[in-house]
């Protein structure tokens, strides 16, 4: 038996004979040989099956084998400065392992054509390498955040009160009552601080989202941290660096995957500190900009569109006014009609990829916040015991990863960088 | 300004004058001196508040101070053999952030009073170590799939088709028509492997679980893997090495922890390969046990429990029977009427920790279990799909996260060792 080995580790094994397995990516034969390109999640690799080179049946499989087709190919590993990657596999035996019919999914399909057949369409080499950046972003969040200090922990998918109002949350039967879908772990987290100091979690959130703009699911996967004593400047400062952590982990570590997406890493290669852009400023870029908003009105997408439009860089704005925003965010005590809360703006119209704050740690401002925004104490009365128990300064943010990685990507479409999405309309597959 | 520091660094800052930021775990005073141990997430440390050594209103401050107080103290690192720890921070300023009322809960108190203020009770020392441990296992999740080249993905929470039996799926209304939420991310993971080769996620699952054991949530931590051309033997070698490593890692890192909890981790030091025991000798070894069951009948809590309680190690069952089983196992070629198909169970009477098996690659196989099981092909056109065009061999997994915890840390109840745990009567805090 010859060792079993993966596309990837190819070059380490130059003049050996391995066994590849994997899917037949293209192939072509003519004069007695087949060139397949096989590819197996961690490559692609040229294999050439000569006629005599393998067993007469291995040849007559090659000759049929069609694209998508599995198979198992025995070979030696040699250097073909030709060959795609400057490797190939001299195959000495060939084993069609299942045969495929015609592949019923290509580029320049309908995008909804290639929704509809995501389960095949996942094996493009550009679904694979955005897939693969993907993994990259997650490893590098939770490397991150390991490194600062925070603890990894998890809040409950089923809430029984609503964190940022009601019109949006999936409301799901639960036994003889009901309970919601969780959009934001942040409450839970402001609990675990209490007791781990600094918390993160990665996990979905879900939105009951109407709207059908590029960068809208309703599940995303969400990372949210939360730290005690930090103020609204410290957690900025975690999220700049977060955000430049995950960037350069990516652009050291997936050039291929940009190669084959046809993206060129420059535009994730960001300088901190970000700039920092009050609310007023933002709503002047975007009159500038033709986008008229009235001072309490909130960004919106097309206000972030127009502002985030021709920079170079994320940046932060801070200051919203207090009646655009949750309760839960502290006033600022120089300008109390605003609250120390800010978003992070991708550039080039992407958008938002975080949102956070320093939060109310006063019990009495709290309970005002409560009431002015007409809700019910009861419904948050173990948050509200966050404060009467020894409450601390703290802050926290929530990271859109889908969008984040949509930015990385450059894709135009948020649906394009999740394994299976899932809209208003799509649930399937 | 002296430099805020974190209590688990205060052996690095040894005659430096430094701030520690926490809560007061327990504080008592006399003859001019109060000593106030401090936690802050990462640790607890013993500061002493003298007369004289202080400011007058720090001096009050700290003798008014109350257990879950938050407190800011600045001071002079200092070693002292008698003082938790070997060190204590011999205060120059004490800062009272936000004073505590008696706080409501306390060990001993009913388990269902500890859950209604789980809020409150995560700061515990008992619920901070369970976390720590937890947040361990998790990261050490990630590193072994990561090792083992296995691709971080997400499948969807919102699914159209049920993985495991509809009984226990909760329906959610979604605008117009409704889905499920997802009890397992295996059909996906099948999916994602014609791409990525090898894939693993960690994701929420959710089972509306009626039964009140106490190893049952409605929600859960999940975390499955998936990879081609892999052998059940293969996938039950990843699991035994996925187990040992986070059991590993978590006896190394997390040995305060298991001080913390009086639970002396040789329980968890695991050799491998683990036993592979038949169902035939399962059912055997129940029957020994007083639980009688007939071939073809599942392997339920109570015979679970039975056959772990005298076991020193985790072991797997094997060959269960075809019709105890879900539709996509792959049978045994040498005994039609079993799949390969397995669970490791954990000794001592904890129980399922994994379920894994080889998946039916053959398309005609398939789709005569789809027809046994009498279910509607058209629910699952995509998953058949992955058989027609260049089907391979694979196996998979999913381990229940909190359960493994739950046996790491010798918890008595599974809601122990989860932040905010979900069952069918709690969904608050």
């Amino acid at each position: 038996m010859v060792d079993v080995i993966r596309v990837k580790d190819a070059p380490s094994r130059r003049g050996q004979e391995c066994t590849i397995q994997g899917w037949i990516y293209r192939i072509r034969s003519g004069g007695g040989i087949v060139f397949a390109i096989v590819r197996d999640g961690t490559g692609i690799l040229q294999a050439t099956v000569r006629k005599g080179a393998v067993p007469p049946q291995g040849f007559q499989e090659a000759i049929g084998a069609t694209p998508e087709s599995s198979v198992i190919i025995r070979g030696v590993i040699a250097e073909d400065k030709r060959a795609l990657g400057g490797y190939e596999l001299r195959a000495t035996d060939f084993h069609l392992v299942s045969s495929s019919p015609p592949f019923p999914v290509r580029k320049g399909q309908s995008a909804s054509m290639l929704l509809d057949n995501r389960h095949l369409w996942l094996r493009s080499r550009e679904l694979n390498a955005i897939l693969k950046i993907r993994a990259a972003v997650f490893g590098s969040i939770h490397e991150y955040f390991d490194l600062e200090g925070f603890i990894e922990t998890q809040a409950p998918s089923f809430v029984s009160g609503a964190c940022e109002g009601g019109a949006t949350l999936f409301k799901v039967p639960y036994f003889s009552t009901s309970v919601y879908l969780t959009q934001s772990a942040q409450l839970y987290l402001e609990a675990l601080i209490t007791t781990l100091g600094r918390v993160y979690t990665v996990a979905p959130s879900f939105r009951a989202e109407r709207s059908r703009t590029r960068r809208h699911l309703t599940e995303f996967w969400h990372a949210e941290a939360e730290a005690a004593w930090y103020s609204e400047e410290d957690m900025m400062t975690t999220e700049e660096q977060l955000v430049k952590h995950v960037c350069d982990t990516v652009s050291a570590h997936n050039e291929g995957e940009f190669g084959i997406l046809g993206v060129a890493p420059q535009h994730i290669a960001i300088e901190l500190p970000l700039e920092r852009v009050t609310y007023e400023e933002a709503l002047e870029k975007a009159g500038r900009a033709g986008v008229e908003l009235r001072w309490g009105d909130d960004l919106d997408y097309r206000a972030e569109r127009a502002i985030t439009a021709q920079a170079e860089q994320p940046f932060f704005v801070t200051h919203y006014p207090k009646k655009a925003k949750a309760f839960y965010h502290r006033p600022d005590p120089r300008r109390p009609e605003t609250v120390l809360c800010h978003d992070l703006l991708a550039p080039q119209g992407y958008g938002e990829l975080t949102t956070g704050g320093e939060r109310i740690a006063r019990l009495d401002v709290l309970m005002q916040r409560i009431e002015e925004a007409k809700l019910d104490p009861k419904d948050y009365d173990w948050y509200i015991d966050l404060r009467r128990y020894g409450s601390v300064p703290h802050a926290g943010f929530g990271l859109g990863i889908d969008r984040l990685v949509k930015w990385i990507t450059r894709a135009e479409h948020i649906q394009q960088v999740v394994p299976f999405p899932r809209t208003m309309r799509r649930m399937r597959p």
